[in-house]
């Protein structure tokens, strides 16, 4: 980045903009763990001077981006428009919807959409169980893509070059003692996923979670998301992912698939 | 707003940050009937000179939020971590969506929660029935809340001299031809949903949508958010979701309280 901050910390070099990556930063300062902020733990975590940090939360104040009271400040739920504006841009969950629920349905299953955002998996859309009580995943979770059917099924849609520049960032980890960690072993099965047209994997982001994912794809033919189908091996065997529910998923992402050529 | 552009459109006045204010509106430039924009359609949408768009997106595209090519730039899954910071820092849907899974199962029937934003309510978690295809209605969506179960329930919830605002506010337009747009009686029935601690709406979004909502409090017993039970007058009676679907609703929203003091 080519930006230098003048004393006012608002002036900016080239094409670079420092007063919105720095406004951006103060917006992603808060979290789960940080849903209120005083000015001085805003300025370090966003890592900006704390005079700069209370004019970017006036800002963001004025904008309704932001309340505050007397002690502490606070996200709105204007902050969830940001990020409507992809999901809406996207038109992929409006979509996919309908279709996901039909497929819930029939296989009695969590089902999900994602897209691939560096080397993670960001979920799009989801449709829970609600036989059981399901982990928290909900639209913009993430998780490692190299450990996950879906982030399978999207890495192996990449051009070679980013599909290796995608797989060298990120930090392969055994999250479990069944994940691939090992670099050849996994671009071997991204080639096999890449052939079939699906992706199984069973237990290496969570033990026991098991998940088959098929993308769908563009007008132009390239992979807009990868759709999912998810169980649990203390309920469902491999061979009833495989032989009863993946069918039925590739019949989805088609379907969802042919919609998208209308959309 | 007190800000005033220099020739580089850089500059801010006061305590208002000008740059951040218009990258905000360059993301909010994009949504689903312009998921794609060249630079002239961005300079428009956002009303600001296409020489700062350029630079406003340029900066977008280094820090992964905005992604180009030839003809047209879009926004990348990176925004959803905006909205997601807010819904991270809620900390409310990971908490209520058990509860809100096992009500839906209960019923029958779509399970929501929301939040208010200005006139607005604003969907935080959902869970969609699988029995019927449903409507668009994912997080972010947002219906006017003078017309729902859940926003009469957030409005009732407002110190009067904030509800009054808020109903000053929002245009009342008959959605349809039960919608209450009468002031006077909107003020009563929203005493009315203080005393009891629920509100049901039929039919004043939409012809033949019924719903019933509640509260659920924070510790410190102010209002988190709304949850509501909806149904549809084709397939089900006023009388039953009052009788039956109320009453589980209301157990529900103790539970979700009861949850958020451990929190």
């Amino acid at each position: 980045m080519n930006a230098q901050a003048d004393p006012a910390g608002e002036s900016s070099s080239g094409d670079f903009v420092q007063s919105l990556a720095r406004g951006l930063a103060v917006i992603r300062a808060f979290d789960a763990e940080h849903p209120e902020l005083s000015l001085s733990e805003v300025s370090r975590r966003a890592g900006i001077p704390a005079a700069a940090a209370r004019r970017f939360l006036r800002t963001l104040d004025t904008l309704g981006y932001v309340r505050s009271d007397a002690r502490a400040f606070a996200l709105t739920p204007r902050v969830l428009e940001l990020g409507f504006s992809y999901l809406s841009a996207l038109s992929l969950p409006e979509t996919m919807q309908p279709h996901l629920e039909r497929l819930s349905r029939e296989t009695g299953e969590s089902v999900s959409a994602a897209v691939l955002s560096g080397d993670e998996i960001v979920y799009v859309a989801r449709v829970p169980t609600r036989r059981i009580m399901t982990v928290g995943i909900t639209i913009g979770t993430r998780f490692p893509a190299y450990a996950t059917s879906m982030g399978r099924v999207l890495l192996a849609a990449l051009p070679e070059a980013q599909r290796d520049e995608a797989l060298a960032r990120a930090p392969m980890e055994p999250l479990t003692e069944r994940t691939t960690t090992d670099a050849g072993r996994l671009r071997a099965e991204l080639q096999r996923v890449r052939e079939q047209g699906w992706a199984i994997v069973d237990g290496e982001l969570e033990p026991g979670l098991r998940s088959a994912a098929a993308p769908v794809r563009r007008r132009d033919g390239s992979v807009a998301a990868a759709v999912n189908v998810s169980t649990s091996a203390s309920r469902d065997t491999l061979a009833h992912l495989r032989d009863a529910h993946l069918p039925r998923l590739l019949e989805t992402a088609a379907a969802i698939t042919e919609d998208l050529r209308h959309v």
